[in-house]
């Protein structure tokens, strides 16, 4: 258990992650590793890793770009199967989490990712992230349980399909993937259903579940739950708000500037992110994972 | 991130553990922590706990029972929902690998539990545990997905109902809990799906799936890969053997001496065991799981 490769383990919102700190680049972390240690019987268990590392020794790598001045810290994120994602929004919130408790970056401050510089603030329970404006699309439908939806098509850095459901979103069937326009969503999409804003844009609330691309349905998806505020807001008519979200894992709230009829104003992401164990993975384990 | 409580995270086919030292039992370890601690998305996620502690230190709780001269170590085992369960085959060989690395019992040895001292045996790559002898019951038949298997009740410690079939276990249905005779199974049982023996009684093998009581499907059961391998064994008509077993989580090996037709020799399980992690988890968090 010596020379060990060190970790953290985190969540926000029940979305967790194994947090790798590696300032200098010096890990090798490929697929199979990222995949052994977000395997939750044979690893730690995850849905993502989130590598924290110096964004000037990253620089030039695929999807990286060039490091921006002022900003340190670049999120390497990879999902549990190995894949590079351009983005995770609880993710950046347990990776700010992290550079705060690390004494790396105090109360927050902007982080390098894939979908480029986001600002993050830490406080006691809270860490609010800002996800940058939100592009807006066409009106697309969605199919589950046998059911059609009609939902509004949003980019978050990634794509949602965001449907106000009339019904109970508990009562929906989320086992399979649902049926989606492959025109409209040529790279798959990520499907929000979600209850209509109860109340007023500033304080209302909405109940979500969501439908993570090549993963199934997950307790909570940070980009997915503004997809769902910005569709709920629009759904009611307003532009701009702040809502509370539950989603099965837990409780977000969401607030949404104003901004163009085809894209929001900046969408910042707030809610828990918790850091509950920190250690050593097994060198020999990293090297040959059984 | 000071003060935390030590942790190594470690499994044996699959069958996942959170080991935690507790040498002079100071933890309090209730059944919301063990719950908060084996949860996959809010903890470190496992199928259960094993608490490494000295037995003169547990002695007079209920079912410890009192220390045995020149056995230092208790496995005081936790279900992952926070229950106490009497044994854990897989788990056992997991704590022999612990007290093995640690230094506390290099090379294995007899460990207390609560179905009494059993013996293990640390190799480089495999963890050897001697379940004991195991009390062979009444036929009884199980049914699952519509269909239903003649099976041999089995007492290794915990009750099982071992099912030689001569289907492919693979195509089974294990999705509900298989349907058994409350009669014979007062506390319930775990059921095994397996072939038929293929080979001789020494160096034969066979193939299973098991149905673990108040889990589900898991990738391996310790106790019940030792009752798969009695029914084999007693279907072919040998009462003793070395089989090797394939489960879904990796191939293990038992041993059963003979023994009289009430009950077998003793039965020894053989497998890997893997300590992939060591660390602290965080004093506030296990405070407060959040």
């Amino acid at each position: 258990m010596t020379g060990g490769i060190a970790f953290s383990k985190g969540h926000g919102t029940q979305n967790d992650f194994v947090v790798l700190p590696d300032p200098d680049a010096a890990l090798d972390l490929t697929p199979a590793r990222v995949a052994a240690l977000c395997d939750r019987r044979r690893g730690l268990g995850a849905d993502g890793v989130l590598r924290v590392v110096r964004w000037a020794k990253l620089a030039g790598e695929p999807g990286v770009g060039e490091p921006v001045e002022g900003v340190e810290w670049f999120m390497d994120y990879r999902n549990g199967d190995g894949s590079v994602a351009e983005m995770c929004g609880n993710g950046l919130r347990v990776f700010a989490r992290y550079l705060h408790e690390r004494g790396w970056a105090p109360g927050g401050g902007p982080v390098g990712t894939r979908n480029g510089v986001l600002d993050t603030t830490v406080g006691q329970d809270t860490v609010s992230v800002d996800l940058g404006t939100v592009g807006i699309g066409p009106a697309s439908v969605a199919t589950t349980g046998g059911a059609r939806f009609d939902g509004l098509a949003l980019d978050v850095g990634n794509p949602h399909l965001a449907c106000v459901i009339g019904s109970d979103p508990d009562a929906l069937d989320l086992t399979g993937a649902p049926a989606y326009d492959p025109v409209v969503f040529p790279h798959g999409v990520n499907v929000e259903f979600l209850t209509p804003l109860s109340g007023p844009a500033d304080g209302g609330s909405i109940r979500m579940r969501v439908h993570e691309r090549g993963v199934g349905e997950t307790r909570a998806c940070g980009t997915g739950t503004v997809a769902a505020v910005v569709a709920a807001l629009r759904h009611a008519g307003h532009d701009a708000g702040d809502v509370h979200v539950t989603t099965p894992g837990g409780r977000l709230r969401v607030t949404v500037a104003a901004g163009s009829p085809a894209r929001t104003g900046p969408a910042v992401l707030h809610g828990p992110a918790v850091l509950l164990a920190t250690g050593e993975l097994d060198r020999g384990w990293w090297d040959a994972p059984a």
